[in-house]
């Protein structure tokens, strides 16, 4: 990152807006005023060809004629004209250029703005846009865009694909009363990508917790690795999760990987919080801009209404954080706080009767109590109560109890009077929301922050034992015969190559070799056609099992043959894989897509109906460690299927885990070849026992032409 | 339903305040007030043993010295006294107590309350509460409570079981522009329950929408009962969901039945939407009181912002109503209202330069198209635009349609200005939103109360080819044994005597009898150990399958009796069931539960790892129609299993429906007797092949002591 370009990008001392004007209305006269009316304290260069003065600001017919430094320039001139602007931003020794204009890649203009960057990038400038709104900054005094103010401040920052949502968000920031001190527009992102930004509002003394709005990700890996190594946290609304699945899928995996099946994972791994709609949007962004992750799961309610304490139980369970009972030390502490009628359980029920001393020592005392991980707030407003009395409680109590790092969250149900409380306590760096659902939900986001940061760093190690150089042969012994299929014994040989525990399998091209291989390897046997014109070997009568003994070898080889025959003429057979049957154990589907934003990513399932029926799959990006593949195990509903159910011995989830770790390190080192790939049916025995793949498909990237 | 006392009870025309005071800070002070501020028009007679003048108001000793007609005594005074104050309400003619009072069973004085409820029935009174706050209505100018106001006016009438969550959504209807005709505080529910209140409501002039806080319901039969003949749409947020499941179980089905799945199965069989929290209770209920239902899946979205129709797009296929492209009739008439980049498909993105003239004409032709079952309109909040002038169009557009029942709802996102705009809109009649998620959600609720209404017409008709009396004396001789356990053959007798498909079983109590039974059934056979002692027969060693000869019968005889007299040698032994094998078919379970507030309640689910892993089950409460058992088959996640999967036949489908439906008759029949039942496993075969319950279990209600 180039920081010195990038703060003039985003933090500029100085601003030209290219194509200002001073007729309402149009775009460069809303960017002018923008900057004057946000108190922009550096110049402000109106660039317009006919010179003069535009709003009272002196104006010059280019870049080049402005007399002091430019650190960005907010371009608003048509389209085709920009390349021309650029060049001259570029010989002025201007930073960054904030490409407002729109009519480029989005209306299939792709060679204009590749030119646009091409000439920053000569020049040393970052290009943000093309068509975007803008950027505005509290801490700049900075509104360099067409929205019509900066938000309501605070210490989020917003990066947005949507221009109009943007300018909506702005707006809704002093209804919601979530406060940001940027937000960015970042439209075509043909320069300036969400890596970029995240990594610079990482370091950005105002942002405490980066927001982003995602319609798509350029570079995928970039972004995870961005976003791994932030020490903030990210929280991202991802759009578009119903509109894929439309792309054909050859394998089991591609048709099980959908976009946000692998983007939750690639969220997941990268610490990245997932948010849901637009509300979920701004009030996890709330919680994670004011308060430190919750690092434990022990979470205390109190409460002044059994309802809304009985609410946040049931939204605790949902979201993840099920509610356990504090100690007996912290119950009968807790108990002198409030009426006999009173509960310290958990919720702790402080009653209807609860004033301002009730909420305010017990929430300081749960507030300090070490069992306590996090503290949810509740209060529902009475007659009695003046919600503001509460509000203060509650502050004093964290202020005078002195403990830092642990979140709290309040939920207050009312009217005005709970309102201007909660705008207080927010204003007062303690998130506050109208009902006891989101409250929980926004704690939720501060546990899942620190279980996705504990898991961005579970270590990938490469493993050695493998022979790429053989597996890359292979692959190209079938590329150099055309562009036919992998067969199942090629593929075989490829993950045998990385060390991958496949069922012994050998090609026999006649009848007698068959007989011979498999007298070798031992009854009974498994013979299935081989041929890269018959992926279906099944419906193809291709597959013969349990076989016994060399007679019924013969016989089987036969058989096949003729049925391959009568299923295609055509059919390029290369005889049939002799295989070892694999004992009875249970079936997994390991496997891989080459996903279009993340590269190579990995699937783990249980086979048979789990997978054709339920599609109970779970995804990462590759490579994963064995801590992460672990954890692969336990992420599918069927997963105590490999804990072992009815009495059988549990599944050797170890060696299993190992297997998975191994895959994704060959799919992401052979990532230039292999498109997707199955382990369908891989066999898992038990503990010490490990497992075993019985068939294989590799599906090659199509190649260039 | 006695609607003159009700009415008298729910909108008097005169109140008395029992237990009414002239001092601020007590309750019989704030009663008292209350009805004065909210411009009560009937007479107020406040009750003290002072008598004088409270609040400016002629007080009397008792009601007995009233001297005009009391419709409603609103009841204040210490509990102990209440029977009294009843029984002079009962001789002063009074219609309905709102016994406001506390201390009754909620501190575990049933006697007491019980006590008010006879003495009330006694003189034809009806109770609410008691522990109430009170009732409010704005049609009645009535805040006969200690709530501070009556609330935001509207359509809804809400019935909460939390006073303290009452009172907060009273101020906070002000906050959450969502208003309420009713609010009425349900209490211990001594005497008018749920049910009372919803066959009042719906007949009410004033209430277009019922909404419900539950926390938990006495009479589950009679909530559904009247639930399914109301109306008028009903929508309900139960809370506790994750509290139950504390009993400990002694069936398959019993340990799968939650409070949760057995509350859902009844609200949806009953026509009530579920609400998720009270966010969502609020939006749903302004859509629900201002809107028709939802009757068809066709959803067409109307934005000027991609973004956000990108957002309604996902939340649409989140709520169960994924978007299909409009007709071309549609789109290419649509496409005139909007420049060259719009988009007609759907969403409709008549994109960000889209004023009043777009929205209003795309709007009435949406609106007005035969096409569209339900419209929902975004609206990004623009510099360029203003949303008032948006929300006019929108509402002028609907007008003009001429259309009727038909939904709309709206989502403005923006600030201030929106915010007004949304205002006008609901004060119009439309819902509005402040984002696209909370907009489609409330549109997924108009679509499921058009789905659950249709639902909850579907008719059970009851079987007469059923032998009751012949089940009945089968369990009393199971009942005279004492209080023993019902054998798997004993429950067989059961389910036969209800023509249930039971497989061809016998009871053997000798080597040579099993012989004999087996040689006429013909192989192979089943043997299993039958002793109301073994409940876990594998785990006895007292199961032996696939027996192919009267040789192997009388061996495995010999080795199962051996068995189970080491398992437990003071086992009441029967003997042995003979069994003929079922062909392999697909495993299913049915079972049933007496649940404790709905009563006999049907289950159903696949087999084995479904069941046992997955707890891939859905329940219905009993009895159910064939239309009802039908739609079970689809409820699950396993349900492609029975469609046919891997090429296999569809499963008889047909046959399985009418067993369900037998069986919820059979359980109905003898709720009196059947806690819990499994016919575990049924093996289902192919299209008009039928189905046979291979192993049966009844568990019988514990005996009255």
């Amino acid at each position: 990152m180039d920081l010195e370009v990038l703060n003039g990008l985003l933090r500029p001392k100085s601003v030209a807006v290219v194509g200002a004007s001073d007729t309402p209305g149009k775009i460069g006269y809303t960017v002018v005023r923008s900057l004057l009316e946000s108190k922009y304290e550096g110049p402000i260069y109106p660039i317009n060809p006919k010179g003069g003065t535009i709003q009272g600001l002196q104006a010059y017919t280019s870049v080049l004629e402005v007399p002091g430094e430019i650190d960005a320039a907010a371009v608003v001139v048509p389209a085709k004209l920009v390349p021309q602007v650029a060049t001259e931003c570029g010989q002025k020794g201007v930073k960054g250029l904030i490409v407002i204009a729109s009519g480029f890649s989005e209306v299939g203009l792709h060679d204009l703005e590749d030119q646009v960057v091409t000439i920053a990038h000569e020049y040393g400038m970052r290009v943000l846009g093309p068509n975007i709104v803008g950027i505005l900054s509290n801490s700049d005094k900075c509104n360099a865009s067409f929205a019509p103010f900066l938000p309501l401040a605070g210490s989020a920052a917003l990066v947005s694909q949507s221009g109009a949502l943007l300018i909506a968000m702005d707006a809704s920031t002093y209804i919601r009363r979530v406060g940001f001190d940027k937000m960015i527009s970042i439209g075509n992102m043909s320069d300036v990508d969400f890596a970029d930004l995240i990594e610079w509002l990482d370091q950005d003394a105002s942002t405490e917790c980066v927001s982003l709005y995602i319609e798509g990700i350029r570079d995928g890996r970039r972004f995870m690795e961005t976003a791994r190594k932030a020490g903030k946290p990210i929280v991202a609304l991802k759009s578009g999760v119903s509109a894929h699945g439309a792309a054909a899928a050859a394998s089991h995996t591609g048709s099980l990987a959908g976009a946000q099946k692998v983007y939750d994972a690639a969220f997941g791994q990268a610490g990245v919080v997932m948010a849901s709609d637009l509300n979920n949007l701004f009030d996890r962004t709330l919680a994670l801009s004011l308060q430190p992750p919750l690092t434990g799961d022990n979470l205390l309610i109190l409460t002044n209404g059994g309802g809304v304490g009985v609410l946040a139980t049931d939204s605790a369970e949902r979201y993840g954080l099920p509610l356990r009972f504090a100690p007996k030390d912290v119950q009968v502490e807790l108990k002198k706080h409030m009426p006999e009628f009173g509960s310290a359980k958990n919720p702790v029920d402080l009653t209807g009767m609860a004033g301002r001393d009730w909420y305010q020592d017990s929430t300081q005392y749960a507030y300090g109590h070490s069992w306590v991980d996090g503290l949810v707030v509740l209060y529902c407003e009475t007659a009695m109560t003046d919600p503001q009395n509460i509000a203060e409680g509650i502050k004093a109590a964290v202020d005078a109890s002195g403990v830092k790092g642990k979140p709290i969250v309040v939920s207050f149900v009312g009217g005005e009077r709970s309102e201007a409380a909660m705008r207080w306590l927010v204003e007062n760096g303690i998130p506050a929301y109208n009902e006891p659902d989101t409250a929980v939900n926004a704690m939720a986001a501060l546990r899942e922050y620190a279980r996705n940061k504990a898991k961005a760093s579970n270590g990938f190690t490469k493993l050695t034992d493998v022979d790429e150089a053989k597996a890359r042969a292979i692959i190209a012994q079938v590329r150099a015969a055309g562009d036919r299929n992998v067969t199942e014994m090629e593929s075989k040989m490829v993950f045998e190559a990385y060390g991958l525990p496949v069922v012994t399998s050998r090609q026999a091209t006649t009848e007698d070799e068959a007989a011979e291989m498999a007298n070798a390897m031992g009854y009974p046997i498994v013979m299935k056609i081989l041929s890269p014109d018959i992926l279906h070997k099944s419906d193809a009568g291709g597959v013969k099992v349990g076989l016994e003994s060399e007679a019924e070898i013969r016989e089987a080889f036969r058989t096949i043959m003729a049925n391959a025959k009568a299923y295609n003429a055509n059919a390029d057979i290369h005889g049939v894989v002799v295989q070892k049957m694999a004992p009875w154990g249970t079936e997994v589907i390991l496997g891989s897509v080459n996903d279009a934003t993340f590269g190579p990513t990995l699937m783990f399932g249980l086979g048979g109906i789990f997978v054709e029926v339920l599609k109970d799959v779970t995804f990462r990006v590759a490579p994963v460690g064995v801590e992460e593949t672990l954890s692969m195990l336990s992420d599918i509903n069927g997963a105590p299927i490999l804990k072992g159910v009815r009495g059988e011995a549990p599944r050797d989830t170890k060696a299993l885990a190992d297997v998975l770790s191994r895959y994704s390190q060959m799919i992401c080192d052979l990532a230039d070849e292999i498109q997707e790939s199955d382990a369908n049916p891989m066999i898992v025995y038990e503990e010490g026992a490990g497992a075993c793949i019985v068939d294989a498909r590799i599906i090659l990237k199509p190649r260039k032409s």
